[in-house]
This record gives structure tokens, sequence and C-alpha cells, in this order.
């Protein structure tokens, strides 16, 4: 018999012959739906795929670009000196002096204040040396006083925060004192104040990829060989690919992009594994931001989380107004930005601290008229508009000075 | 004093010196995020503002492209005959074909044989009379006839389903009649089988966006007039922007994205809100998928449901086995891909039905060697590879026979 047999229809749900069901498209934004990490993934590919073309008919054309005498002539002009090296070397001596200083504070051979004027004394010379010496040099080059510059600023910032922190656990120590409680270890192996003013604590919290001090890190239990490989390949990979795409005209923007990637997840993470650092928060879903503000406080978890304990939290428990606190961390945030960029190029144009500054109100007018998807493109414009324009704000007047009139 | 009150440090906890936590980088596989909306919206931002930039600059060397001449040439021949809008409004014989049918068999003035063969041989023209129609008539352009044989393949699939449905209702009213139940009607708008047997739902079911047939169809609540205005600024948009590329070269894979948006989002979606259809899935998270059987699964649910309700699962109900009937959908669904080529450019090569069969063995392997994101993008590359690589195959042989020799 060719009809199916009436028993099994009689067993059939009658709900079997409904085969819809009231619901939204996963695109329209009333699903909900939020899963697109196979887009990522199709990024990567066109990424891949077409430079797989560009590298290709690079060496076709051009041969292997890399050329290592070019690519030494960024850090050195004169090779019998080597002014970031020995820059960068001298940075251990403020590293020293913060840790000996702070060993004298813990057994009281000097007084709080004293203490204080140290740190603050070695804290500011951390900023005006370097800067200096960037600026009088004449053999520094322009990538090579970044760079010294870039590792200076984190040193100031760890070190500030060495201090801060290493003050927080005497004065605790001190309120217990009176209190007459005892300190308590929590485990066998962790260190507590003042056992941890050690050289070795110093020089893992030196290299390790975090801005906020603290005593006792939590460390991952066993380094991953393969996790370390895979981000070892990457870091070597990414700058081959951008590299591969010189000739061509690449925007800035995904530059941004992939140097973000390289820095923020290959490099820190392989540092992190390394040191069996265990916190890999380097950034939060900053992809997803519908509102400036959200962009500033998760692109980049270190500084930020330094902000918020060093800066912004201080000064809010001080009695400062939310609003005018928030303006200071940019104005703290645009000052470094300038910092970073005029002293090694030797130009003081103010762009970067006005794109900065610029995204005061950039936030509010985001805040108060987008939201939802709208906004998110409006934080992708913002980064993909504003960048180049402050970058090229800089290229153009560096070329003009050095290479002459553009006219 | 210069230094916090030694009070508010008894009431700070402990666990603030510690800001840092055991965790991985959300880009990390292992830590198992996936929320990258943000994403998506960069591509619509980068894809907007690179095709601005074209747009204006296309206007200005060129004009405004759209010649409408040019449009009704793609579908006209001889502007005194129109093939393909006679061809579909025939379609309405073969629809009241099947409802009369139906009619008749609810009754019961026919036997359930007589009806079979009836709907057997008004189904078999369906799939015969357009083909030798496109075939035989020279004024037919080759758009104009993939159009009217798309039209007919989705009515076929239509009315395919119309009859399988109504012969289930059949068969469960006839089991019902025998255990002496009694019909009962869930709700007070709802219909029973055959108070479904009128013009207006059989005309609803066939303007619906879907391909199976059932009764009382879920329904939402009101037409939300800014969703269908953006769904219809979409439907406009979206061709204008593939049109500005047009002089450019774009890949053959992103014309295929932007069409998905177009079809499967944008006029499905439009189409379902005038109609107030309540189920909006027509395509799932395809682009997450990691084998290939997900993403033929997934891209396009009308048709994966219409195979899995009225052609696999009856199968298997037969007791076929599995992998053969998986195979038979594939082979089924190869078969509609090369008719919907084929004909229209009058031309028999089979590469379309080749391309469907290799996803056998494609599937296979990747299901095999690839898994979590390698999977993923090895679904991405035979997409971007692969369907260029086929649509190239006709091109060439259709510019080889109409325009003469390659050489």
């Amino acid at each position: 018999m060719f009809y199916m047999s009436e028993a099994y229809f009689c067993k059939l749900p009658r709900v079997w012959l409904a085969c819809h069901v009231l619901q939204e498209s996963l695109l329209s934004s009333a699903s909900g739906y939020s899963n697109y990490r196979g887009i990522l993934n199709w990024c990567v590919v066109m990424l891949v795929l077409s430079n797989a073309r560009l590298f290709l008919e690079n060496i076709i054309k051009y041969g292997i670009l890399v050329d290592p005498i070019q690519v030494v002539s960024l850090f050195l002009k004169d090779p019998y000196s080597w002014p970031a090296a020995c820059l960068i070397i001298v940075s251990n001596v403020f590293i020293l002096a913060a840790l000996y200083t702070e060993r004298r504070l813990a057994v009281g051979t000097i007084t709080q204040m004293t203490g204080l004027i140290f740190h603050i004394f070695n804290l500011t010379s951390m900023l005006i040396f370097p800067s200096a010496t960037v600026l009088i040099v004449t053999s520094m080059t322009p990538v090579g006083g970044v760079l010294s510059l870039g590792i200076y600023t984190v040193l100031f910032l760890k070190l500030y925060s060495y201090q801060d922190t290493n003050r927080w656990c005497r004065e605790i120590r001190q309120a217990k004192a009176k209190r007459l409680t005892r300190s308590y270890s929590s485990g066998h192996t962790h260190v507590s104040y003042p056992g941890n003013l050690t050289h070795r604590d110093m020089y893992y919290f030196v290299f390790a990829p975090t801005l906020c001090y603290q005593l006792n890190f939590p460390r991952s239990p066993r380094i991953r060989i393969r996790f370390l490989m895979r981000r070892l390949f990457e870091m070597w990979m990414v700058p081959t690919i951008q590299n591969s795409m010189k000739p061509f005209q690449v925007p800035n923007h995904l530059i941004w992009l992939i140097f973000f990637y390289w820095f923020f997840h290959s490099s820190m993470n392989f540092v992190a594994e390394l040191l069996q650092f265990g916190d890999r928060e380097f950034y939060k879903d900053w992809w997803n931001s519908e509102t400036v503000t959200y962009f500033w406080a998760n692109w980049n978890i270190p500084v930020h989380k330094w902000c918020l304990r060093h800066f912004y939290k201080p000064m809010l428990r001080k009695g400062v107004n939310k609003f005018l606190a928030q303006t200071a961390v940019f104005l703290m945030s645009a000052f470094f930005h300038e910092y970073l960029v005029s002293v090694p190029l030797k130009m003081f144009r103010l762009w970067a601290f006005m794109g900065m500054m610029a995204q005061v109100p950039l936030a509010w007018f985001v805040g108060r008229f987008l939201n939802g998807n709208y906004g998110n493109a409006a934080v992708w414009m913002s980064l993909i508009i504003g960048q180049p324009v402050a970058v090229l704000m800089y290229v153009h007047d560096y070329y003009v000075i050095h290479y002459g009139s553009t006219t």
C-alpha cells in the first residue's frame, strides 16, 4: 500500500503538522542574538587570503622587502652610539631606587614624609630625564625615542602603583597593630608585607603584563607550550603580513587593528604565559561598545585598571565630583599621549592632546543621541576617521619640517 | 594630613588590594566568548564608507549608471512579447488545479488514488512546461528565464507540501473517525481541515515566505510600520550599492553575501511583515558553522525545512539508511541547482550539479579533520573559493558560445 499506515498517524502528534513558530530573524535587532564568532573568522580568512596574494605579488615584484640595515637604521643613526638602548638600561636605577626606598620605609629608618618625597622625586625624574635625553641627544631616532619613552612611561605607572600599594599595606599593618589583631597568612606560599620587598618580586612585576602592583599575583598552573608557540607564531606572522602590504595603501585603521591584536593579544599573552601570570584580561569587548566611554574603558584594560585604582577612585574618595574626575582622567591620558608623540618627534603641536580631549564632547554626543547598533557604528566611525586624521596631522608637519615645504 | 585616615583603611576589605583574577583573554578560544555583534557592525560601516567613496567617484566619472532601457533589456528582447511575465501568470492554472483537486478529495468525489495521479501529473507538468517554454521561446532572455523558472520551482515545492499536508490531515481525520473521537477546534479563529481549502488560504500560502504548508500559520500581532520601512529602505539601498560597484572588480563572494542579506533578511522580512507572517526564521547562524553540513542545513531554512519535512523524514520512515537519505537530499538539491542554471542559459554542462555533489566528500573531510575555528575557516574558504569557480565555469562557457572563441 502506498499510503502510510493509519496506525502510524494515530501516534503522530497533532503539533507535528504545525512546523512554524512565531519568531524573529537572527539579524533583526529584536532577536537579541549576538554570536558572530564566524564573522571574526571571515575577517581573518579574508585578510589572510587577500594578503597571500599581495605577499606573493610583492615577492615576485620587489623581492623580500625587509632590509635588515633599514630596520636597524630606524633605531640607530650612528652605529657607535646606542642612545635608546642605554636609556632603557639606565631605567634600572629608578626601579632599584623605588625598591630601596620602600625597604627603608618598611623597617622605619626613614619617615613616611621622607619616603613620599623620595618617591615624588624619583617619579618626576622618570618623566623628565628620558624626555630631556631624547631632546638633547642628536643620534636618537624618532622610533628609538618613542620606544624608550614608552618604556619609561610604563615604568612610571608601575612604580607609582608600587609605592601606592606598599603604602596601603603599611597603613593596614599599622591599623591592625592598633586594633591588636594578628596578621594572618592566607596560604603557605603567599607572602605578606614586607616580605614582598625583594628584587625577584620587583622584577617579576616590572616584566608582568600589568600596571597595577599587588602582593601574590594570581598564577596560571603551568606553561602551555602549544599556547606559547601559537602566540609566538602570531607575533612573528602579524608584522610579516603588515610588512608585505607596505607598498600598497593600507588604511591606518587596519594597521591599528592589527597592532591591537599583535600587542594586546599575541605579545601580552606570550609574556604572561612565560611568566605564568594568571590574569589575561588585557582588553574587554570594546568592539561591541555602544558609547565612546565604554570604548575607552575597555580597549586597554591595564591602563584603565591603573587609572581607576590609582587616580579616579582616590580622587572620588577625596570628594571630587564624578564628572570632574572623569575629565581629569582624560586630561592625564591626553598629556601622556602628547608626551609620547611630541617629544620623540621634537614637534609640539598638541594634535594628540586635542584628539583625546575631543573625546569628551564626542562621548556626550554619542551617549545622548545614539544607542544600540547606531552607537556602535558611531564609535567605529570615530575610530576609522578620527585616528588617521590625528596621525596625518603629525606626518604632514613632520614632512614639512624635515623635507621642506609641501608646495 | 596628606595620608588617608587610618579609620578608612580599617573598613577597607583586604581583597581590595588584590586587583587581578585568574582569567583568559576574550579572543583566546579557551575563553568561550562569542559576542562579536560589533564586528558585524564594523563590516557594515566599512562597506558603507568604502562604497560611499566608490559611489561618489562613480557618479562623478560615469554619471548615473542605471540605464532603464538596459535594465528592461535584461528581461525583454522584443518589447511586444513578454514571455517571462506570461509564464508567471500562467502558473495560476497549476495553483488552482491543486486547490480543486484537494477540494474533490476532501468531499470524496474522487478516490485517493485518482487524486494522487492528478497531483503527480500537475507537479510534473510544473517542471516540464516552463522549462520547455524557456527552451523553445526565442525571445526569452536568460534573466527572465531564471526568474520564471525560479518562481515555478518555488511553486512546485509549495504545492508538493500542500498536497502532502492535506493528505496527512485527511488520514488523521479518517483515523479519528474510526476511533470515534470528535474533532476539536483549539481556538475560535483557527480553521481545521477541510475549512482551509479556500482561495484566500491558498494564495496566502503562495505569497508567504515559506515552502511548508500548515493550517493556521503563526501570525504576528500587527504590521510594524518602522520595521517595514527599514526593510524597504534596505531592499532599495542594497542593489543601489551593489550597482555602484559595477565598473570595479568586486569578488563574487561579496556579491553573494550582499544578495543573501537582500533576499533572506530584507525582502523576506518585508513580505512577512506585510502578510503578518509570524515565523521569521529564514536563516540560522550559518556564519558560525564549523562543518559543511551545518552550513547547508542553516543558510536557507525554508528549503531545508521542506527537505526535512517532505523528503528526508518520509524516507527515513520508509526505512532508508540515514547516509543514503542525506545523499539523496544533496542529489535532489543538485538537480534543482542544475535545472535553474542550465535551462535558462540553454547550456547543459553539469558544473552546478558537480559543485553540489562535491559538497558530500568536502563535508566528510571537514567533519573528519577540522573542528572549532579551523572548521569554520574551512567552510568560509570553500564559500570564498568554490562559488566563484562554479560561476566562472558558466560565464566562460556562455561567452565562448555567444561571443565566439576566447583565443
